[in-house]
């Protein structure tokens, strides 16, 4: 995070919004909307770059927390853009009802299997009202990601899920940086400062990882600038994480 | 195609795969079991390399044709490997319902989101699975890929579903040089010769893309190998498609 700049740096990627979409020749964003401070950068991003009318936020729980979709609607509202919320429990629910037929499984096989669905649907729903929008209002909407830089670097976020998306604003920022984008965006302080969980396993981010992300940020800086604990942790979760990006691929000249 | 070794390049695959198994120590593999003649091959592939014991096929209709799950089931039977039914259609349906909230859209509106709807809830399913039966039987299953090179070249694939794999066997490959390996592995006829479709659109693959695979891999050997017209049209379907592949990030540093 030396010298970081969070004015200069907002205002590139907000040109580089800009750019991308005039050489791609579309016009809207479409993104979920957690209720945490990623989606709502992300969103106040895109509010910048293409104006209000252009951005489609989507709530979409699942057995979710209520006050999640307030903090979504608290975003919307500051930004002025367009809210739809889009639940998934009825479909998560017919999903694992089909499951039975396939036998009777104990919830503890099911946990791992379960958390990633969800990201997954969402995934699906997004892409679907991506491509309706675009229909509906004739011009290509693009489904915007929220994955920062340290989590991409630890794993943390679901192959097939939050990982499929058509533009990556923030991925090259830290947590840190992040948040003081954020503060210069005037993100509501609620939504800025809110411990991050993804609303799925009640746990927050870090105590899952069992890193912190601020370790994970000056690790990335300095190897030695963590515990060696610390460290060994975090290049474990990053060796492990590796395949999630490069699909190994046989290939005749080999 | 010139001078492909289907026995050389099957034993070859066969290799990567088992050593690629080796070296990330996981020991299963589940893939979508379409009826056509890329899933077929690569289970083929799969239980050549890890032993039918070890592969996992999964039938995933969704309103879809009774003929093929019978077709599945000709591959899971000739080559010995666990097929697994789950229909797909309740969740495809409840997802639909849930739409109705948003308000009343025409057929026409969300025919392209219904149509890559499918192949990203197939994802999602094979992913479930293969965290499930990882638990159940304490070994890691990997979801095998099953887009040839032509497919790939072209874009005819959805991103989030089928393009989301663990391991790409037959991604160098073009359609000819997969039907030789097919023929070597002596995968069903009925299976390696039909016509390829979705089985979503009732159009065939090359109907729907208004090219033929032959002139893909022939454009890919040498641009002037095809008419003047015909290349146009895959340069166009290609470049469409590159961004599928490459999400645009933005950098701190550029």
């Amino acid at each position: 995070m030396k010298n970081f700049d969070a004015k200069e740096q907002t205002e590139k990627v907000v040109q580089f919004i800009r750019d991308y979409y005039k050489s791609a020749g579309v016009g809207g964003a479409i993104l979920g909307i957690s209720g945490g401070k990623d989606s709502g950068i992300v969103a106040g991003l895109m509010v910048e770059a293409l104006g209000k009318e252009n951005v489609i936020g989507v709530t979409m729980p699942c057995h979710s927390k209520e006050e999640d979709k307030t903090d979504a609607k608290l975003i919307s509202d500051y930004y002025g853009f367009e809210l739809i919320n889009f639940d998934i429990t009825g479909t998560f629910d017919t999903f694992k009802n089909e499951l039975e037929g396939l036998g009777g499984f104990s919830e503890g096989d099911l946990k791992n299997s379960d958390i990633n669905l969800k990201p997954r649907l969402r995934m699906a729903t997004l892409y679907y009202l991506a491509a309706l929008y675009s229909s509906l209002r004739g011009k290509t909407y693009l489904v915007a990601g929220t994955s920062n830089k340290c989590e991409l670097y630890v794993g943390y976020f679901t192959k097939g899920g939050d990982s499929v998306h058509d533009i990556s604003p923030i991925a090259d920022f830290t947590v840190e940086e992040v948040i003081k984008i954020g503060e210069y965006l005037k993100v509501p302080e609620k939504v800025l400062y809110k411990q991050p969980n993804d609303g799925l396993s009640n746990q927050s981010d870090e105590d899952k990882l069992g890193v912190k992300y601020a370790d994970v940020a000056a690790f990335m800086e300095d190897e030695n600038a963590v515990d060696e604990k610390v460290a060994e942790k975090i290049r474990k979760l990053h060796a492990n994480n590796l395949h999630k990006f490069n699909i190994p691929t046989y290939k005749k000249s080999a």
